[in-house]
């Protein structure tokens, strides 16, 4: 599997990469960026893995929330895939929240979706391979994500118990089978047998889960439009209670969906991670 | 004068605003963009003026840079005018270095162009009126920008040695008399005759300034390719040295000239600029 690279930025003394692949698990070629920090050819760093929300590319976490700063400092890699196949021959759909730029993270099932919408097994298998032959890492990894990215952050990381030290997300979509957003896309790709969409749900999952627990950390804005139809994040947090689980859960007052949210507290998750990739076993 | 408020993001505990107003002496609708920090409403701080580089609107320095952390630790306004006048009414130009996007901060004086680009005023005259009507501020001021912004922060704090504390550039034309992207839109803006683009060059400016002089910092990335052609900073710290100005020119080894490089060291910019907003008598 062999990268070619589009951009090259120094940034904070490391770089800011772009690269793109023939991805054999989607079909089709695909960018994605990567932030490596300072003396990262001699120094093997853990990585955090960052998945965007709906309409986002590999671009805008790179380009806009600041993590490169406090990624430098804690020694931490960064990287950033897209959020679903892209290209001409790939299906798509004039709406903003399936198709191109709204995989999901899941495998699709149904047509005309099914042949390249795999963005499960690429974030999960394929990229991470092709990010350990390429790079200098220690092996250690954690996810993190914002909206369709914060639920395919905590459900990926619900679904491979000893891949990811820890998960974090940004105003995420916790239960995405029982919201708008989430149920639309789950019919499209997996078809209307909702006992399918379970094995993507993190509400689902953690109810059922009996593995090593892990720790989660979600922030959350009061002021995000989407907060009560779409993310429901107290769902999750009392699920977590039940199970007495190492779930935070903080409500941020007067922050909204944005950037300009994730920027604001960007440095705590990163320090989050870095306290559990550098503490576990 | 009144704005109309077009976005408001929590930011950092500040507020990320974007407004529109109609500007006198530009002739047209204009945007900008202003970070207010922490308690701004009974706190008076001081402004930064942050002047962007060819293409940029004023949104790309609020979301690229990541300025506003620092500026709510130190109490500094950012305010991020547009780059040019606007709107299917104003003169323009295919190319990306002359027209809509590349105001040059000058008061054009030939046609097509004489009508609305009057971005010397506007950034010195009508802005500084708008923001003090509208927001809480302590009247100090400094400016600073990038590229044609670099060139416009440095040649606007020269042309006005009373009003701004402290001036500081990234990737700045200094020279635009004698650089391509200068003498292209000086010879529309202003004529052919170079004698009327001298009053808008910051080193024939710097060459016979007598007011009193400001300190200014300024950061170049070796690996920016418009350096040897557009840039030259090295002209500009020559005649620096020669009169003993306070010019620090800062060469930062393999950065380029993306925003990557800008907020690798914005961070350095806004202490220089505190430090001289709050000794200044």
């Amino acid at each position: 599997m062999s990268l070619v690279e589009l951009e090259s930025h120094l940034s904070f003394g490391g770089q800011q990469k772009r690269f793109k692949h023939l991805s054999s698990t989607l079909d089709c070629e695909m960018t994605f960026s990567i932030y490596l920090p300072p003396n990262h050819e001699t120094n093997a760093y853990p990585i955090l893995y960052w998945l965007s929300g709906l309409t986002c590319t590999d671009e805008n976490f790179s380009t806009k929330a600041g993590a490169q700063q406090c990624a430098a400092k804690l020694g931490i890699i960064l990287v950033i895939p897209d959020t679903s196949p892209r290209g001409d021959s790939v299906a798509n759909d004039p709406s903003y929240d399936l198709g191109q730029g709204a995989g999901f993270y899941i495998n699709a099932t149904q047509a005309p979706w099914q042949q390249h919408y795999h963005m499960f097994d690429y974030i999960s298998q394929e990229l991470p391979k092709l990010i350990t032959q390429n790079f200098n890492t220690n092996g250690k990894q954690s996810i993190a994500g914002h909206s369709m990215g914060g639920h395919g952050a905590l459900m990926l990381a619900l679904r491979h118990p000893k891949t990811y030290c820890s998960a974090s997300a940004f105003a995420p979509i916790v239960n995405p089978s029982q919201v708008p957003w989430g149920q639309k896309a789950f019919t499209a790709y997996l078809g209307k047998d909702a006992t399918q969409w379970q094995q993507y749900d993190s509400c689902y999952l953690l109810q059922y889960y009996q593995e090593k627990q892990f720790p989660i950390l979600i922030d959350q804005g009061t002021n995000d439009s989407f907060l009560s139809e779409q993310l429901k994040p107290d769902v999750l947090a009392n699920i977590a209670k039940q199970k007495k689980w190492p779930l935070t859960l903080r409500l941020q007052a007067g922050y909204d969906h944005s950037y300009y949210f994730i920027a604001s507290f960007i440095e705590e998750h990163l320090a989050f991670h870095a306290h559990h990739l550098n503490s576990e076993e």
